[in-house]
């Protein structure tokens, strides 16, 4: 069983950047307890700063994996294109956000991608990616 | 380690109301099968159709237990007292949401009190509650 | 054939509130005249200032009333947790304004539980709650 | 005592028009029923599709009849001539729509004439004609 | 020299309608005065409840007239058609009201055909169509 | 197989009205070079200012053509009369605009008929009918 | 001579809830102060969660109180029940706020409430009540 | 009988301030001529650039001129002060505009002052102020 | 102990304008009753209807007095200016309005100054002078 | 006569992306259908996920080509760089939509390209871009 | 060369004034130092607090000096008078302002200015004003 | 001392795009003349069509530079990812735009980037990358 963890822009930064919003930790120490924590499953992960590489990434997706757990970064609020494609692909993506959005400045307040997605969790930190994973194994999967 | 889940306006209905949104499971069936996965912690469940009585039991809730789940219903899109509650009690909230309420009408795009609460679940059906009692558990309680 | 006739906040003031816009007519006048019209139906009469109140009166209603003749008051402009019942339960509702509230201030133009009402009679004075139920009786129940 | 019912554009496809939303039955049927339901009163028709006749229309029905049941149509959320016309003339006017106009396209869900009129029926059918006149003739006429 | 003095809806009712805003006197009484006002000229009077024939009216005097004094009455508000009439014709067009429209509803205080006209003459009762005929007269004409 | 060619208000000025924005060219001396282009079937023709004769021809040609291309000129962002109308009728619709309304004034840039026609062109000149009539014409009748 | 100073939802809190907001003073103590300083005043007291119970309070006081000084917490936004009650009672009625609502978020920069009170005092603490009850005890009461 | 003209910001520039839209008169060869015109009038004038010499000036002009003719210039969009003023004072004003505001920025489009005023003349150029004289001199002074 | 009384724009007219909404008593005779109130402190009183002056008459307050007590009339609602200055000055400023502005137009319901407050107080009449002046004397100064 | 058909995001996905909006036909069948038709015309083709891909496509276009029809997908409503791109080169560019955009989401109604483009053709599905094509062959090349 | 700087409201405060935003220098500290910078030009100087002598400062401007560096303070966002000044002068102005007002309140984010100054200078501290100065001398002047 | 010149999409097309608002200046040129007149420092350009290269872009200046000149182009207006790519990095980025955007399109009158970088200057040509290296250089670096 493969999921796939897609992370868009800046989020190669994590640990480095705004710690006090994003936390210290990178996401690859993250991931690596992850796939402990599910060793019977494959969790790949691709980061990209390019909103068509996200798509190019989420149009692959579909038919390989059982589920996306996608991250869409500053092109949550932006993206018609992301929309498009997740309402295209028949693989359910659970979308996530590791600071809660409510808390921040108003533009992050509305989700162009939230409404084709399967659901959301936000606020939660990285932790986050772990409750959609261990819901897209338990429920969809 | 004592947990409360509290439900809003119409939640009693579950399983009943409007099955193609909210699917054909009553609360409590799904709370004993959830109180099985948690045996050492004491999941306490609270429903009300009142406004001021949901105010109320959160500000008793604080000092009582480490962390509540909380689907306000209806009243999440117009309730500042609940609002104002979540500000001024310490007990960490998350907000849940059976269904994608970004899939509905706009009115229920906005949540008076997700920026209050630690972070939301939202679209994963009941198993929102499961996620959001499992992050309490690890990583507040 | 049973019909509940449900009134929201500030309604028990009917008679004495406002005369120039409401009429100096209790609401109790006006159903002891309404039930001799209608000799053969049980028409109940619940009122009360609290939201929740009336969510709980609705849920009960289901199943025991033929229909409702509602009318909400200020909750009327304000209630997702009045609407989403409305369109969790299956008896037909009729909303009632006394005033023609487009008449009036702006914020009192759009109806949230209207929607999910069969329809609305608005601005007929009490003989307004008559024509709903004269509806159901005719065309509904 | 004479009532005129004043239906605006497209009412004349009733029966023909989108039947899941207007019904199968025409104007004409249920005219030729709703008169031999009140033998006393002259009631009156008018079909038309242009705005201007409309107007014509009313302010040939002041000083002629007690009372006009008035169906605009789409001039319901366009039209500042016909409300300007309502607001000059004596009559009173009673605004019917046989669908539940909230539930339909936002742009649907103003009425620029309401305010002028004595009163709205929504959402009840051709039964909000009925139910016009009934006022008219009770309480008016 | 000829002029046109052109009336939309319900301008008919001078003189009966809402007194209060526009005064007890017909336009013919008024233009009755105003022709003697001004014996050198041809002032020709039309009036139309319908929009499309305002419109009409405007394509016919283009060539005929030097000038159009033009009282859109509701149609000023809604009617892009009469808007690009006046845009498309030759013929300076003065916009005249006779109330002070921004003492009234707000809808009331944009105007769609203002901005193709050469002017706009509001608030001054009648007396603001013999203002306009004296600026054609004088400046245009 | 027999087409309708609509014209909305002003479009009757063609070839007169602000050459800069519409071109020089009459509607007639275009309908002659169009029908010789499709010499094997009907093009009628039908213009008026008169929003209610838009919708009487529109409910007129229900039945009587394969299709509508239609241009409702200024009444395309007014009209939710001549909406209506062609949601009623069964017979598809091309709504066709000469000039590219996007270059223009902010509320031209809205459609109130576009969302219940096949589709739309715009922008291309008289051509656009052409391109209408062949769609019809291919794809359509 | 009564009169009755209200408070809404979390206001029972006070002197626990956000110090740096609200101070640290519990109600009961400041309303002991309060009343050595107006002996020859009977200050009553009253604080609910729920808004209808507001409602029935408010309605309650009419008749039995010279003058409320109420402070509607979170209500004051959203609650048009409680702007209706306050409409229809006869007893004036002043809005206080311990904080300054225009320094805080946008969604307290409107009051539903204030419009039909006499006045309002915002942003001068729990000397707001005093001021408040001293305006009542000289120049209403 | 003594009439104020009263001019505002930048109109101090009239002749030399971009003549396209203003034209290239002076103020003071225009009321030359216009004190001709009305022989038996005293015609005062004052202008300022200062919003608050405006105020000072029309409070001046109450009780003292039987009207006055004001060009708020660029007050008119943004200044309350003069409103109130206005609305304070008893003497008649009319707004006057030289160009055509609803031809610019849409930011000129709402006056603040026009509800308050008699009534408003816009686009006529200088002519405006003479039509303003003119109407105060037949049919208020 | 010093403290500023400062009246913005029209309040000079305080006993003559609209005394519907602001009363018949001139500010000066309220102020010799207000000294006699406060015998050991000196209450100034300055009046602008000059924006900049007021501007100016805030700074040269700071460190001279000890609180001032602020009235801007129509500046409340579009003075950034003044907002800028009591934000930069240290001396509390209580903004006060006589009438209730949730009552009137509203443009009068946003204040810009209101934010960089102590806080307001509104509707009280006169009386909301002594009010703030008493806040001062006893919690401030 | 060489002609680019260019397409952005998601347009790979046709003939498998939501038939019921796009239809079941890869664009590579449409294409080679429509090179039949214009056989002596060079009809390239390019498709793209990422917008600077297509801003460098219509950038490298602008010389080569005598015209573009460009369906921009999702980057339609989003992308000032492709409409700065677009406002940039000679080459006229027609907007292409294959589905009707008005029937669809609010955020699809507006065009950030169509304003900068020749004109568009909406909702007649692929035909579109032979209609697109036959106007640059027949009326721009 | 001459060069004016022209200060806004407030100004004569700096380095007194909100330090944190504004830095501590006063700005007669900061002309000394630009003085030397530019021994060749004549760098005069000139504040108030009121926006009239502003517009009287701009107007004597024109003519006299090469051009103007404007930090209008509070009434960049609020001053139509100041706007139509600058349109109206030939002399160019640049816009200056010493803190980023995007990282301010939202009223702050448009300039009515802006748009008729050649541009804008923002968030560089005072030296801004030097960059601004530097331009007038090297592309201007 | 280091420096990065950041372009965005189009940029690279300077001297040949709409030269009327551009200019016809090759960035090239004037860089050449730049680096002259900066001998002591490295100044490094870059530029892009893809908003996801400028995103790695400024990720990659981060340590390595001292400042960064950054013209986002149409990016400007709609790319939350660059912002929080500005907000994530530690070197100072100063936003240029060549035209004054305040004299163009509304959409291009708000900035998304402008709020997170130092400052901005705007509508000063080509000089304003100049003016922005010389903050950087005597300021900053």
């Amino acid at each position: 069983m493969k999921l796939l963890l897609l992370n868009g822009p800046n989020l190669n930064l994590l640990g480095k950047r705004e710690p006090g919003i994003y936390g210290d930790r990178s996401f690859e120490e993250f991931l690596h307890a992850l796939r402990k924590h599910y060793p019977d499953h494959d969790l790949d992960h691709f980061q990209s700063n390019v909103e068509g590489e996200l798509v190019n990434a989420l149009q692959a997706a579909d038919g390989l994996y059982v589920g996306v757990v996608f991250n869409a970064g500053g092109y949550t609020h932006t993206s018609v294109a992301l929309r498009d494609c997740i309402a295209a692909i028949k693989v359910p993506v659970i979308e996530v956000h590791i600071s809660n959005v409510l808390k921040r400045e108003e533009f992050r307040h509305t989700s162009l991608i939230g409404g084709v997605c399967l659901g959301t969790v936000s606020g939660l930190g990285l932790d986050g990616y772990r409750l959609a994973v261990d819901h897209l194994v338990n429920h969809v999967g």
